[in-house]
């Protein structure tokens, strides 16, 4: 029963066929082949907007490389205290834009609230001697398992954008966040203000394919550059296009984390009591007590401890590929210890 | 007739059979599954010393964290004025080290010898105004296809330890290397005196699968923290090492490798009046003339102009799977333009 | 009435008398004059230890030259929350270290205790995800015109040594520490555990003088070599000597910083109703009111507002030179106010 | 007979006595003083245009800090291969600019001729595996003494322009090129094409004080900020101002410079048998054969040699403050030497 995290599961055969089916004798390097020139078209039609996709080899590149392109090395980067960004990516974004500052807001669920980001703003001494404030960086869905909906964006985007700050998203769980809104991509993304991307696949079903969404032309060029410099343009571009492609053909990647939050949803209900966030996609927060902590451990029931020893907080992630059984068999466990 | 470049093959069946052996529904992260696990053991044996292997998504990305990890800010790599780390990686070795330069040393099909290395130390500059010689890089094969012997990088390193600087092997075509010189992989790293191998699958049958082999224990933190901030630390990294391990597995990288050098001799020798480099291993460059290389061209096949226009010197890159059929019709039409 | 900082101050006569003193026809550059030279040997008797000197321009280069010798890129340097590194350098400490983060450290009187440093240190994940501590820097006198005590510093040092990390001392305001502390150079930093001192003679005396102060050889190559890629060693190097002989010559660093010290007492007995914090050194910090920060305005008294506008806090700063009738009159003023 | 180099020459009488009279008891920090405001003011009279003027400590700091701003991190730096920026600022470019590339350019006394940057421009790859072109760097006067006419100037700007490249200049010797040229400033700076000029003062008279002075108020607010990160904003910055403003007050900067170029000229006379290079400046370059170079050093001349110890090469500087009889005496030696 392993709910330590989704980037533990396998990838999905629709996904691996699609190498298969990208291996052909020869095609040309540096996405000058058929596989990465569609991903624009179609990435395209589905964000309903002209977009420019950039493939990269992991989640933090697609977040250092979109931030440093927002950012001057003297600039302030807005993000919620438990960001990903600021926690697990060992300083990537500072390195990526050269020594860029990241200033931390707190909100509940991992979110950051457009008044918090005011206050935050307000606190930002506007001088030469303080970093200037440049980029907002969200997470969707959010390190906690939230989701900010359309209005929650636009509200953010409408401070920054006053303030001539840019709107990034951390979308390496993009997909849980779409299928549980039932909104269109667009809506959480450039619709409600979003200036760049980070979109994750390989959460939820892909091997290796994170890509960073451009909605804007104009900052392509310095994307293609960073990537290039950063070591992930692949020679080889059509396996991690193809991978995308695969992705979104027919809602794949919409049916994957659907599934993995009806999942979620089930588990929620076990384990109402002990919820210390709500659950909206594919994670779960519990406070059970040491005590049944211990007894879900005993079970074989795989998961981190949250947040130090003190709080006793544990996370449950669900997998697209988590196996119902398992699911069940949580499920039950849980009551139990009620 | 694609002879563009080794980049635009396929990968090898037995490459994409092990992404699909490796689709356990879940496998532990970020390097902590079975595969990832097996790769210090695997090339440990290849390389007949103790190693730590760190997968990354490209060469460049091996070359520049590889470089960063042996050069401090202010120093200076010796490299050949072609290297692919001056010519081809937008300055990726620069950012990675925080401003290192690339010092050139020119020399025969893009060979440094002993002789260019130390005449190039002499001029440098000792005194804190001038950046600090601080590492030496080579190319196996170069970027001419020429093969180092053992005894030259023997030569090479001994005068890079006289100065204390590090000696870093850029393989991206080490397999045709090994594979050219009959040699065992050891002869022409550590043994040899290379600190530390960026070791490249992707050219020769891999997806996109780039290794740094680090011959010192001592020196893998460093490279550990930098592949991090780098954005190369794969979570799902069970796919790059799996990758990896067929590559090696029952010599199936020296057979492809060799497969590739063996096609390149046979158009070496239907290509000889025009040869501008000896052909070592699966790359040949010819200057056949303009009106030859335009009915080329008009044949149908694919390669590369080198060097500007002037020079009239074109490429050919041999693949792995290059069919039979295209080198034998290629070796024909070179006849044939005698 | 300007009490609005130590920068504002003139330079002292017998620092500018130096100058003029050391404007020999010809000296040697870079720092083989006679004056450089002296350096260590002055300063190696004042602090009762060996020690390498490094003059820059400012204490913003002092501090993050400094620190970048003691934090990899991917360190985390512990600072509190108001430090100078943290609010006041427009991330040159990221800048020239290549990224790395400060981690904010909460404490009364801008200092961080031995256990806040300890809370911290608990706190910091230690995976590969997570920058790995490295340093910890304090301001002696803070930023809020306390001054560790050797005891303070020597408790800090045990933990931060304990896990490996250096201790950094920013002493743009050493001079009025070791004033009001009575105590030795040596026992406010070598001695109690500090591995680096910016020594700063600006804000007390001197024009533009600051020096980096490493206590430990082996790290002073470094030190040169950053200093030198910062644009930071002077070419004619005797004119910045010069003022920080001039400085330590005959105790008037401390006859300077002692003057101050004791006029801000004077004042901080006139303000004592309105004290926010207990004024040990040249600094105050007041809560006296809306209606009284009017009247001090209203009367001419130069000062800044201290941390936004809710608190209604004020910081007033006594320099090296302030006229004694000008804390006289503010000293009656703020009676009259009471 | 010290003729190692201008940067051992004392400070001009004028400049010291300029930082006694700015030495008011109190004056605002950070540029805010009455000095720095006028800096923008005179220097824009100086140089017939509107002006923004950054005080730093060293020339590589201006240079450095220029060049950050006139390309991004994968940029491409023309300059010539003897170039200060190449030889002697231990990679502070590449610190400053995130690790651009210097490209290197040849040419007779070290200058760079619009046909040598025209065909450098022709050899630079335009895709996305090498460094975009950026800007062209040039040094007036140059490392061998040599001034580029405002027409040369002209026409490297033209090239440059034409590709989208910025053109800087270090002028560490300014002063002596517009002496030499007979030419106001406006001619071989904004009006020949320079965007951003390193004006050096130091080398000729002033203590330590460079500045850079933009023509293009756009580029005043990146500077500003790389300034600070950089630690080159002063807090006291009316010593900084100071200097400058007696430097260019009453023409004293061009009576020095006139002096050194004139005396230089002697000399030139004198060694006219052995000059390497035209003389235009205060830099001579001679070969004048090993007997001749060790009977000057026994005679008690101060010079270095120049480029390695084949070439026999040496060179003498003329400081602004070169004593008559020193220049005599040196010129009748080398007479003497015929």
């Amino acid at each position: 029963m392993n709910f330590r995290s989704d980037n533990t599961a396998a990838a999905a055969a629709e996904i691996l066929a699609a190498l298969a089916a990208a291996n052909d004798p020869h095609a040309p390097a540096y996405g000058e082949d058929q596989w990465s020139k569609q991903l624009d078209v179609k990435f395209g039609e589905l964000f309903e907007h002209e977009v420019r996709v950039f493939t990269v080899a992991t989640g933090t590149a697609a977040n250092a490389i979109a931030l440093a392109s927002l950012t001057p090395p003297w600039g302030k980067v807005f993000c919620h205290r438990e960001a990903h960004i600021e926690r697990d990516e060992c300083g990537a974004p500072e390195f990526f834009s050269g020594g860029a500052k990241l200033a931390l807001i707190d909100g509940p669920h991992a979110k950051i609230s457009a008044d918090g980001l005011r206050e935050a703003l307000a606190r930002s001494a506007a001088d030469i001697h303080a970093p200037k404030p440049a980029a907002v960086s969200i997470s969707q869905t959010t390190e906690r398992g939230g989701a900010y909906a359309p209005g929650d964006i636009a509200a953010l985007a409408e401070v920054a954008r006053d303030k001539g700050l840019a709107l990034h998203m951390d979308g390496a769980r993009f997909a849980n966040a779409v299928a549980a809104l039932g909104c269109s991509p667009a809506d959480i993304s450039w619709r409600a203000g979003v200036d760049i991307l980070s979109f994750g696949a390989t959460k939820n079903g892909a091997l290796a394919a994170e890509a960073i969404v451009v909605f804007d032309p104009a900052r392509a060029d310095e994307i293609a550059r960073r990537r290039k410099r950063g070591g992930h343009l692949f020679s080889k571009g059509r396996y991690a296009a193809a991978q995308l492609l695969a992705y979104v053909d027919n809602g794949l990647w919409l049916s994957l984390a659907g599934r993995a939050n009806g999942l979620a949803a089930r588990l929620a209900e076990a384990a109402d009591p002990w919820l210390s966030q709500p659950v909206q996609t594919n994670q779960l927060f519990l406070k059970p007590g040491a005590e049944r902590i211990a007894k879900l451990r005993a079970a074989g029931v795989g998961f981190y401890d949250w947040g130090g020893r003190e709080c006793e907080e544990i996370r449950l992630v669900v997998s697209w590929n988590q196996a119902d059984a398992e699911v069940d068999a949580l499920a039950q466990l849980l009551r139990a210890l009620r």
